[in-house]
């Protein structure tokens, strides 16, 4: 047969990637469990009714639907069957659920509203659950556009309290600490700042428009925004009443004191301040040093969503997207017939942060899933002599290997520079003899004969 | 609209249930990293043109087949297109990508094959590999078995070694030691015995038949396997011959013995043993005390893939199946083009081990997941000043909570209960004049004040 191959927009993880992901997949969740999120898996396919009409018109498009069983055209009598089956459809008014009735997972938080709704009575409310899952859309691939890839979510869900807010900024600091990443922003704003400004500037329930225009102004510039708001209905009076909104300026104190005045007659902008100074207020409370976080009165994000705080990180020193993003909603699980469930939460880009710290290079060498020593040897006797030392190593806590076959000592130190292994024990007659076997640290070059406590102790103390 | 649900035969994994299979996933993976292997993740989606035809016709006909993106059938127009789509199915030949190009993964194995495959010139041979990923089969689902459910498989290719053999069965004894199951039996047999048996009775070539009936011993007894045997052609003679076989006592050396006598006519027959020797003499090389292995001349384990050792584990005290099983083969990658490649493999059964462990209530109390404190407080200064505290008890490696609403104290408590959080620390006035807060064991009851620093040293040195 020919050439196997990968669907398109698919990746394998091969040994070195798995390392690096994984380091960053840990990182997120100890902290997700330092805050007291607690593991939510679903499955990969969830029914169409599930999925369907959540993600507007484009996502219903991109989801990936599995056909039913039963459904193959392998042989001349299936193709009969399906013929029929689709007959049957083409006769009948619009179903879902003829030919397929299930699709993939197109996000996280449809199954986690639907496992709410479903485990209502069971869960313990506030409920806080993270995520970490597969997920898959049928975009067309590109740079850094997967169909296949891994979303990261944190949700608290059945509270409005701020300090959920102000605990999502914590945990961004600490994920980003322990990835090694110190310089990054987390922004911040609020919904109800944004409906401020729409109903300030006389174009009252129009924060949708004029999110999506300016948050491209970093991008296209003020010209542009300007020129696309009007496309976009706003009256030049009410461009030129934004024009004090888009030259804000100073620190936090001074923006909330100028925007408290232009929201002397919106109530909601004024609540939407008030929220945003709680939140500051809170997490200065925790008496972190740097808190990384800024005020960005142009953030949106997918504002049809959120009904409160917004966030986004970015990290500095590179030209890559935003790494994190989420904020709160008020309705999870109002299209499953439960409303008024408001929750926070924070969605990590694993794919964004790995190119992000591999630019960088902030993945460390060493790593605790990949092999620290193999053991070497010249002969039979010499393996056999292996085992038992090979045991104590690993009852020591240590990934060790020996070399599975009799082969000359060159191809299995070759094997041990492929697989990047730091250490390798060297064993012949000689070290048979007196118990002194020969470890070689293969990124100095040094070497030196030692007991199997001491070749122990060497490896796990030194940190390469 | 309707209350949501699952698809048939797919599960949600809540938290405790995640905090069980996570304990179990974390031993597994252990052990695997300790002996070297190192991780592989592959996608949900493979080509058809990868799975179709390796899993023999029933197995084709199980596999979850994707619908190609566009094939929607939303809309009155779109079922036009599906129409004209499948009559041009109809009128072609066979054809598998017209429909459907994509299927979702049905083992671990295949794809680790096409991985080989493709990176053949960058993976270190031998090739050490784990895989832990949910598979998806379309059978129907009844109690234990499911439409989506995670593979645990580490192979080793490249090698024939025998010394992969015996370290399969450490990091089984491991594995089930690190999970607190004491009393379990590594079955073990070779292929290439069933062979010499096969050829001894006068039934070269019959092994798979013989495989399938003498499998059955346990359950129906001799005389139906006798009844089996015959109908799948075994004359009265080769079954007569046969009784030496199904009588055989004693300890291992025993058997041999016995057996090498029985195949002096059959070369492979005493290959076999002699593999199964070697196995045997290198798991004692290793020093283990109590190896759990034991000879199994019936065990047969989808026989046509196998050449070699054969390996199931099963648990005692439960009657629940196998656990673990296993073997070596000659050929991963052959239908892929690229042939003798020779490996062997051991693959954990999670929901099996899950249920054994729920039998037997091996599951620990206390585990790295979930929350270990929570913080309450009587009003929101309390709320307040409990800020810092709770950040130096994260700090200190505790996972934490504070109630993030400002509610009756009764409230608090219950959350703590629901959640089963071993320690809650109350905050009120008194507390926040002398810095000594009230931490109370959930599990004793006892309560006394404490200052900050000697509640963490009391929750990080309490095993509960």
């Amino acid at each position: 047969m020919s050439q196997p191959s990968l669907p398109k927009g698919t990746r394998d993880f091969g040994p070195q990637q798995m390392a690096k992901r994984t380091f960053i997949f840990d990182a997120i969740r100890s902290v997700f469990q330092r805050f007291g999120f607690q593991p939510l898996e679903t499955p990969a396919m969830e029914n169409l009714s599930v999925l369907m009409g959540k993600y507007g018109e484009e996502g219903d498009q991109l989801l990936f639907k599995i056909l039913n069983s039963g459904l193959h055209e392998k042989k001349e009598q299936e193709k009969v069957e399906i013929k029929t089956a689709f007959e049957k459809i083409l006769q009948q008014p619009y179903t879902s659920n003829s030919v397929t009735e299930r699709g993939l997972r197109y996000d996280l938080t449809v199954p986690f509203a639907r496992y709410v709704v479903m485990n209502r009575h069971e869960i313990a409310l506030p409920f806080k659950r993270y995520q970490i899952q597969p997920v898959w859309r049928g975009d067309r691939p590109q740079k850094g556009r997967y169909r296949e890839f891994y979303q990261c979510d944190a949700d608290v869900v059945g509270t409005d309290s701020l300090l959920c807010e102000a605990e999502i900024v914590l945990m961004l600091n600490q994920v980003f600490t322990r990835l090694g990443l110190s310089d990054f922003t987390i922004k911040i704003n609020n919904r109800k700042i944004l409906t401020g400004i729409a109903e300030t500037v006389g174009a009252a329930g129009k924060e949708g428009d004029l999110a999506v225009a300016i948050d491209k102004l970093d991008k296209i510039g003020k010209e542009k925004v300007e020129l696309e708001l009007q496309q976009r209905g706003f009256s030049t009076e009410a461009i030129e009443r934004l024009q004090p909104f888009f030259g804000m300026q100073g620190d936090f104190l001074k923006q909330m004191t100028f925007l408290t005045e232009l929201f002397r007659n919106s109530e909601i902008g004024r609540k939407g301040l008030q929220e945003l100074s709680e939140v500051f207020q809170l997490v200065s409370d925790f008496g972190l040093a740097d808190t990384h976080v800024e005020f960005d009165v142009t953030l949106a994000r997918g504002l049809s969503y959120y009904t409160g705080a917004i966030f986004e990180v970015k990290a500095g020193g590179v030209s890559i997207g935003s790494i994190s993003g989420g904020g709160r909603y008020d309705n999870l699980t109002g299209s499953f017939g439960m409303p008024g469930l408001s929750g926070v939460g924070i969605s990590f880009g694993v794919d964004r942060i790995y190119d992000v710290m591999e630019e960088l290079a902030l993945f460390p060498e060493n790593n605790a899933i990949s092999t620290r020593l193999l053991i070497t040897y010249f002969d039979a006797a010499a393996q056999r002599y292996a085992l038992p030392v090979l045991q104590k190593i690993r009852e020591a806590g240590i990934n060790a290997e020996v070399y599975p076959d009799v082969v000359r000592i060159k191809k299995q130190f070759e094997y041990a520079d492929k697989k990047k292994i730091p250490f390798v024990v060297v064993i012949g007659s000689n070290e048979m003899e007196t118990g002194q076997l020969m470890l070689k640290n293969m990124l100095t070059g040094e070497q030196q004969p030692l007991p199997v406590d001491k070749i122990i102790e060497t490896v796990v103390y030194t940190a390469n």
